[in-house]
């Protein structure tokens, strides 16, 4: 009973049915990628990722014994949500531990699905460490994240769902974390769709499963580094490993930087949220890192659990990118009047000043001068460009 | 032919099916708002907005020879778009005046739907002015954004698929510029499911519709100011006007504030981007401003357009208000090793520092001493509280 098989799939998507959203399949047509894209959008699940998905399934194939005995997991992040919210709804108990550096925001919505939580001094290793111990002690099951046939064949359902929603899409492209849910998908696709392309998407700074599909073994990273923490995963597992080997036709890397200018780019264009993981496809297609010119295809939006203060850090990151937001450092002779005069040049263009650093101690100036910071909201490039000018040809000296 | 029949909201459901969604009804359990909350996500409808709808069926009624000389539109924001790509799925011309202090984002998306801009000087008046010279000299038809029974009927259909997503619902809440869209839906409410309540909500700012029922009759706001756009609007219609009075049980406001963390909300909860227009029936019911406690509520999300510099804001705000974001102002002694000593604290505090300012120069400090500000992201107020506590046990004073 260890092997995948469609049967087993469909019988997810049945016991899912009362419980997850069959997410949309949304036409991107304000997305300029450069081909026909569309958004499998599980940042709109319930629990706002797709991890729900093979909790359930997994909690819903334990004897009546072992759900007695409750579950056990190890997150910070979507799979202790999907795990929390699946317990509650098979009505049995669930324990997640957590680091307790663990952000607020994930720990009360864990809580707010019923999960008894234990928070661990230390990182996520310490963590883990303590959730085995209990394991032993309370006999629960432990619910893996990604390297368990069941939580496969959980996550497959999203193959399903794109197959049924898209019967001849070209290219399917999947977020890859520790592998679960590309296993699931790319499984899937193959079998019903064997034409369409599968490609995976890491982010750069934690390309476990790229580096143990190029040494042809699976071997721990020594260290990870990404905002995309969905996916930052030092070890891919054995069974994902093997099933992306054989399902999978490329699994690609994006930078931080590329993840971030789409996850602005899905909520300028589409107006949704994604988080760093979910938004690493679409990145991956925008940044023409996967041959899809011209084709069908379908990013996964894995999840939207983005930290509101990590998500207003890549609005500016993003703002500044575009030309929207632009600083302007000015050297000034320390007399009245200069402050009003610039003030005037801005207003005068059109921009909008949101900060001023007004710096008189300076090595680089006149004893007699000092520099001034403006921060402001600008149009684009060009606008940027115009103001620059403005100030030289007002006899203005910027750094 | 001017007064408003179901059958004519039913005729332009007909006509739109082409080139709208039926944007789904969210059920949104994540939101704790005392009630069964439903989101009826026109954020997420073609152009971002639900204006497409009254703009295209009012298209459709224009005879051959009407079609022939185009359409004209006044708007910078959610109108100007509907127009112009109502106007391009109808293969007919589109002229749109903007004032030329619109957003740059605006203009892109108005441009990119094949209309043509024409961007004038000053502020919306001088555009409109200027839309209205072109008309007469065009003879092209102008689309009013409110006050038209066929762009009513065109709003109304929304109404219509709330009806028929769910059927008992207890109240529908909607945002309130001019009156179209809660024209048509309290119409169309009224007359298929006659107990249910329906709400309208404006902001504090530009109440122009809650003054015109006060005092019975329509009049101009000398002013207005909100940071919603999309219904910041001085005057009402007379039509929209009559049917608001005899459809709609009470028409409430927000603040800006109060919609500011509707904003926040439905991107945290529910991974949707909202504009301030369109959140301000869901600020609304979060602010008890309306009696829908236990009741089964729809709240109509009427667009999503809103500029990632103000949603940067709106985001900052919201951290401010949760305890996610702090500053701390600390008086030190201007002597080696105190910034080493408060770097220290407040990273075994768990905080995180984003901004730091070093002030020597102010009347309050002694002249050997100095003010240190510090940004830090934090996790709720008690976190904050445990910051401030800790460095006063160490001895430094906090302004």
């Amino acid at each position: 009973m260890n092997e995948l098989t469609l049967d087993r799939v469909y019988q997810a998507a049945h016991v899912l049915k009362p419980v997850i959203n069959k997410t949309e399949l949304v036409h991107a047509t304000r997305i300029d990628a450069g081909c026909d894209l569309y958004l499998k959008a599980e940042n709109l699940q319930n629990t706002g990722s797709f991890k729900i998905r093979g909790a359930y399934y997994k909690i819903s194939t334990l004897t009546d014994e072992e759900k007695a005995k409750g579950v056990v997991a190890c997150s910070a992040g979507n799979h202790a949500q999907g795990v929390a919210l699946a317990a509650q709804r098979a009505g049995i108990k669930s324990t997640i531990f957590l680091p307790a550096i663990a952000p607020i925001s994930k720990v009360e919505a864990t809580k707010s699905y019923g999960a008894e939580i234990r928070l661990i001094d230390g990182v996520y290793d310490d963590a883990y460490a303590a959730s085995v111990e209990y394991q032993k002690e309370s006999g629960a099951v432990f619910i893996h994240p990604f390297n368990d046939v069941d939580v496969i064949a959980g996550q497959g359902t999203i193959g399903m769902e794109i197959c049924d929603q898209l019967a001849d899409a070209d290219a399917v492209v999947v977020p890859v974390g520790g592998g679960g849910l590309i296993s699931g998908v790319s499984f899937v696709v193959k079998k019903l769709n064997p034409n369409c392309k599968v490609y995976g998407v890491q982010a750069a700074g934690a390309a476990s499963m790229v580096g143990a599909l190029k040494s042809k073994k699976v071997e721990a990273l020594s260290e990870v580094h990404t905002f995309a923490d969905g996916i930052s995963v030092k070890c891919p597992g054995d069974v994902t490993y093997d099933m992306v080997s054989k399902y999978v036709d490329e699994v690609v890397t994006v930078t931080d930087d590329e993840t971030a200018a789409a996850i602005l780019t899905l909520m300028e264009k589409q107006k949704v949220v994604s988080e760093g993981a979910g938004a690493v496809s679409v990145a991956a297609v925008l940044f023409n890192k996967i041959p899809v010119k011209d084709k069908k295809v379908v990013c996964v939006v894995s999840g939207g659990n983005i930290d509101v203060n990590i998500l207003s850090r890549v609005i500016n990151r993003g703002l500044i990118k575009t030309g929207r937001k632009a600083t302007l450092t000015i050297e000034l002779l320390d007399k009245p009047g200069q402050l009003e005069e610039v003030s005037h040049i801005v207003a005068s263009m059109g921009a909008n000043v949101t900060k001023v650093d007004h710096n008189t101690i300076s090595m680089d100036t006149d004893i007699n001068g000092c520099y001034l910071t403006l921060q402001m909201e600008t149009r684009n490039f060009e606008h940027i460009e115009a103001i620059r000018n403005k100030f030289v040809e007002e006899g203005f000296k910027l750094v």
